[in-house]
């Protein structure tokens, strides 16, 4: 089975050619500062066309178009439910007429970090587990939950995709949320600079000036061995153990399968969560294993043929 | 429809006889520091008799008796999985085969704030909802979760029934659960007392020298305006209102009931939550509704028959 397969999630986005679990061809989408959805539409189908025609297909081959936002999504009706920051006229637009005009097909709609979730169990790090978490570090934290072989939706859709929105830190700082001290407000791209910035003894580190500072920075200065990017390294990988506890206490998983932008430093992230639940997690059925994403920047654009097929 | 219900949550044991949503009557059951199930077996096995003899009534007039236990346990295999601090024999005791000999009965076993959510769901606070969050403020801290009418109990029976255990303050003191800074080791009855023993200015406060202090002092000397304890439960306020948004943004609910022995001072208590949700928990659809538990003590008792009928 065949589809199209959009990811709008974060800074970039993605158009691809999906079958089953393979992602055939892709291009950019231009999305570049985009606030508002129906800005990039006509950029989608654009490289929809694109994609279709390099590869002597037809919108008829595909069973779907199915589209991963960094939203909270209705994916029953289709429909934007709440934005942050970007695509704010979201709510607005009716992608499944959208989409049935432009190419006559299907559309499904999903939160993008749940759709990386769906990529993730077809066909990469959680591939044969049934329940399982997905925590995403990058600018933001994404933290999805799959129970029992299904997307916990809830009431509103947005029970399962809010993980980096459980505060760790009540006394901390605002997060875009609206809450406090939420591990994204304390340990993600957006909110590390402020982080910094704050940080006492900042003046005699290496990255005194870099800002805003990024995690790669951060990680390079660390296994330089300067002290200062080592304390801030150590809280950030503190606080990525506390959010997947809170994450493993909420739900339950067999395995956290830890994705992101971060995650070209995997060698000390994945051990130290590790390390963490291991520690301070009640799981006396045994141990979640901590698993680094598979798919990368590809997981959301693989969930497309599991969401086009899920029977809600 | 009648039950034999049981509740050996927290620091005492009830039994008692149900019809639907209707308590009958009920017995004490003689748990008292009782650090073995084993142990209080046959007391339960004493004030079932008693009920049932009382009400002219024989255990074959019961669809079945439904315990509930302050441990994690696997309510489709009758099996206990997990205890902390009472109870440690539970995990070795088969309540089916005990119940099957001692009274004939079929059996139900869940923890019992998963039990005391079926009470208020099936004819209490919650009566009418299907997503429900239930917060149980005393010597510990309950967070139960009921998602689209079915209790939310994952892969190894423990998602949705440690909402006491999410994390607010990864800096805070160590929690019985092995993890830091839970709600729970934060502002619940067993932890109180060390929360006051190292206020700063505890000297000057009326509360000198209650220890181990309880709520119930604490609310008494805030209403009477000392300034000690105005601080003390400011913090317990702002700790529940946290772990309430903790609970709202993981599963999404249309409402929070709140109950627990704490709830004597309700009429500070649900403002407060209900403050701290409406200024900072995302929820674009609208507000949860925080409210009082219905049932009180009774909750759990309540959930048998609900529990009984349940279909795995």
């Amino acid at each position: 089975m065949k589809a199209l397969a959009v990811d709008l999630g974060g800074s970039h986005g993605t158009c691809g050619v999906v079958e089953d679990s393979r992602l055939l061809a892709h291009e950019p989408v231009d999305a570049n500062g985009a606030k508002s959805l129906r800005a990039v539409l006509p950029e989608i189908i654009k490289s929809s066309r694109k994609l279709l025609a390099q590869m002597n297909l037809t919108a008829d081959d595909c069973a779907g178009l199915a589209m991963g936002l960094p939203a909270i999504v209705d994916a029953r009706t289709g429909r934007v439910l709440s934005t942050r920051t970007k695509y704010e006229d979201a709510n607005d637009v009716d992608l499944t007429s959208w989409c049935r005009t432009e190419l006559n097909l299907s559309f499904r709609l999903e939160n993008d970090a749940r759709m990386a979730l769906l990529g993730e169990c077809y066909g990469g790090a959680a591939a044969g587990f049934s329940d399982v978490v997905m925590m995403t570090l990058g600018t933001g934290i994404g933290g999805t939950t799959m129970i029992e072989g299904k997307l916990l939706r809830g009431k509103h859709s947005q029970a399962g995709c809010l993980g980096g929105h459980l505060p760790v830190l009540f006394t901390g700082r605002a997060c875009i949320c609206g809450a406090i001290g939420c591990a994204e407000a304390e340990a993600a791209g957006w909110s590390l600079p402020l982080v910094a910035r704050e940080w006492e003894g900042m003046a005699s580190s290496v990255l005194a000036g870099r800002d805003p500072l990024n995690f790669q920075q951060l990680f390079g200065a660390a296994d330089e061995g300067d002290a200062i990017a080592c304390e801030i390294r150590d809280r950030c990988l503190e606080i990525w153990g506390v959010a997947a506890l809170s994450l493993v206490h909420a739900y339950d998983p067999e395995i956290l399968v830890v994705g992101g932008g971060v995650m070209q430093s995997a060698h000390a992230i994945l051990p130290a969560i590790q390390k963490y639940l291991d520690e301070h997690a009640w799981t006396d059925w045994g141990k979640v294993q901590v698993k680094a994403a598979k798919l990368g920047n590809n997981a959301a654009l693989l969930g497309a043929i599991p969401l086009l097929i899920e029977n809600f």
